[in-house]
């Protein structure tokens, strides 16, 4: 891309209300832009690392066995009095009537409507277990929005919905969604600790919130040292293999947020293993078993004939949510640092001189050799001055640099710079365009 | 994708109110279903095609030069104070109201937020020409919904929006998206016409309805019959270069739906040439050029330093929309007849006896070779009869179906079944990974 053809509308003063470091970067670096309270315009830039973000969550949810489908935006208040929550959600539901005086709201998460969905589809227990979920924007009106894109009102968020005949199969399904999370945030480049999250009156030991540590997160947690760089399941994982072990090796350090805290518990970790810090909450699986499905009457006919309602699970990721909290783990004082898998381009290719003969050729040498090996590259061809562009590619944090000017080409070489180190080396035009090449291609290989 | 492990609930009674054949087959394949009038999810089978056909009109915009983001869906009833058009909308607005009483909607379409966005971002004629689009989800509050996803509330469009310094210059963008939906939709396998559309106050000749012929289109069109079969321009158009020739070649030629019908014009067309037809329409383009610009003050500062209102244009594509018009064109007696590029899976692959041994073996062999070519593959490894299983692979219609049996075994042949001809032919294995091979490559590489 070339960047006089890019939209790229760089803030210089962040507004007051950008308390926390994503949200200043995202606005001063031109990713987003605020349309309502809460509620986000996604400039190019930014949808280029949320579309990133959402492709790595949809290709570990299909690794595991997961379909995706897609439900609407909008749905019917009816479903929402069948399971009894439609008056128990408060003021978070945005509740709408249509112009036939129908009460409509828009989905602050999907539980009945795939559970409509389910019971209108499936007769039989041979057609267990299923794994359906959808990425889509959804609404919550929260009483104070803030900390941008970390707590909007409308944000897009993965849900998976499992079913099983029994709880037995469903823990299955479960350990299924907890591997394919370990995944997800390991390939985004994010260290997360599987936490303990309450059940409520349903019970039980399944539901498990996904915490990445990060200093402005918003909650406290507590957690044995080792949970941190624990090595996360590879890609050859077998989903329809025992993933248990997988699962009781995450589960049987201590890990909570306040919420779940015991002290006591906590003090029989040994002291240097004792992590106390600030946590993201970037996902959330839960076990719940009939809570839908039995006054739904979402059933299915057991082996012996009788009808008997699917045991559920629903499995949530923030797809916008995880932007933030990238941001919060990969910055310093000069912008985004975003690691290849997630960067909105590969490389930026600087010209320190359009116009000068030999550097705009090279340019567009690198440019046409980058693309044609598959790495995205955005080309400031703009006329700024040098100050300029270098402090516009520290902001927007791409991972390489390229410098091409008629200084170093007059000695035969061009500048590459790492963004996450600040390493800057001169190389021959060959060797830059090799060592960038071979640097990104390897870190885009999933692990 | 195995059988047994997707979703895919056929239904066999359409209800009454699906009078449409698309509407019939979308229901009865398992690709949609009804949560509330007009809105509907989109179950996994029609979600691959939604996502096939959004991702050729991503491409060809991208090709055209148009840079993508994402608005979102709700937004602030303000900016539709400032163009005046909150009032004039009328009832296909859903409005509503957040918990803090402000007054917000459901986009039907943007031209007021990204004119806000772009009056925020741009100072300098310097910043022009760029074209901007996105592909979400609006509402438009229909009173009476109907034939299924073709006229749907909630819909997905994709809009894209060209800022121009003088009306010159947006004739050029202009250009472009004529040029591109013309790729577009001969892309997704349909004949596109591009017809004259009213302009309303704003007068000039820049608007253009893109009509796809279809005896259940809603709309009496007229036109000259070379337009039906002109071809498009290649891939290797250049969008920076003269596209004028390519659309005055598609405008000089008589072409009208009934709202701009003039029979004395189209009585000027030999009688031989004339064509009396239905028409859906699928593309919208306009030129409207400071209609929103100026009571909005999104300016920017011309080259003698003054400040002008920048030229806007916007168009639209219905992406759901299409797929309803796609089946309307590719559907005979037994089902779908998708076209290659936006089939659910290319292929569908029949194992007559899951549990003979050399019939597993075989499919599981096609099965993993055909998907390392990057051909996609619907398994039907389920202990369904033969004659329900070759029924639901015509219904849901994928281009190629591959049938292996004992039977056939026993001579060493599988049979491979083209559904758009409905040919049948008996080949070796080998012969018939070749044969499906070859066609299904060949049909993916773009025009």
């Amino acid at each position: 891309m070339y960047l006089s053809r890019f939209y790229l509308p760089l803030m210089k003063e962040t507004p007051a209300d950008a308390q926390i470091i994503s949200h200043q970067l995202m606005l001063r670096a031109g990713m987003i832009r605020q349309g309502a309270a809460g509620i986000y315009s996604w400039l190019p830039l930014g949808y280029r690392v949320l579309k990133k973000i959402e492709q790595i969550v949809r290709e570990e949810q299909d690794r595991a066995g997961a379909v995706e489908m897609l439900m609407p935006t909008i749905q019917s208040a009816e479903l929402w009095r069948e399971s009894g929550r439609y008056e128990a959600y408060g003021k978070e539901m945005l509740r709408i009537t249509d112009r036939h005086d129908r009460e409509m709201l828009y989905g602050p998460t999907n539980e009945e409507l795939v559970t409509e969905i389910f019971r209108a589809g499936t007769r039989s227990y041979k057609d267990l277990p299923k794994m359906l979920y959808h990425i889509q924007w959804k609404f919550r009106d929260e009483i104070r929005p803030r900390f941008g894109v970390m707590r909007g009102r409308e944000f897009l968020m993965k849900d998976t919905y499992s079913f099983d005949l029994t709880e037995e199969a469903a823990r299955k399904s479960y350990y299924k969604m907890f591997v394919a999370y370990l995944r997800t945030f390991n390939r985004l480049g994010l260290k997360s600790v599987p936490m303990k999250a309450d059940t409520g009156p349903i019970g039980g030991d399944l539901s498990h919130e996904f915490i990445v540590l990060a200093e402005t997160g918003e909650s406290q947690v507590y957690c044995h040292r080792e949970l941190i760089d624990m090595a996360v399941p590879g890609s050859d994982v077998d989903f329809d293999g025992d993933l248990e072990p997988f699962v009781r090796e995450r589960t049987s350090l201590y890990a909570a947020t306040d919420e779940m805290y015991d002290e006591k518990e906590f003090e029989k970790v040994p002291e240097d293993d004792r992590i106390t810090a600030r946590g993201i909450e970037v996902g959330h699986i839960f076990f719940f078993g009939t809570k839908y499905s039995a006054p739904m009457n979402c059933v299915v006919s057991g082996h012996d004939g009788r009808n008997v309602p699917v045991q559920m699970g629903s499995y949530g990721i923030g797809v916008s949510r995880l932007m933030g909290a990238l941001i919060e783990a990969y910055h310093d004082e000069d912008g985004c640092r975003w690691p290849v898998p997630v960067a909105p381009f590969h490389v930026g290719l600087i010209n320190l001189k359009p116009g000068d003969e030999e550097s705009d050729r090279l340019c567009r040498e690198f440019y046409a050799k980058l693309q044609g090996a598959g790495i995205e590259v955005l080309y400031d061809d703009t006329p700024a001055r040098p100050g300029e562009k270098f402090a516009r590619m520290d902001l927007i944090g791409l991972p390489y640099q390229m410098v091409v000017g008629p200084r170093g080409l007059a000695t035969g070489h061009v500048e590459v710079k790492e963004r996450h180190s600040g390493e800057r080396i001169e190389l021959t035009p060959d060797e830059a365009l090799d060592h960038v090449t071979g640097k990104i291609i390897s870190a885009l290989v999933p692990a």
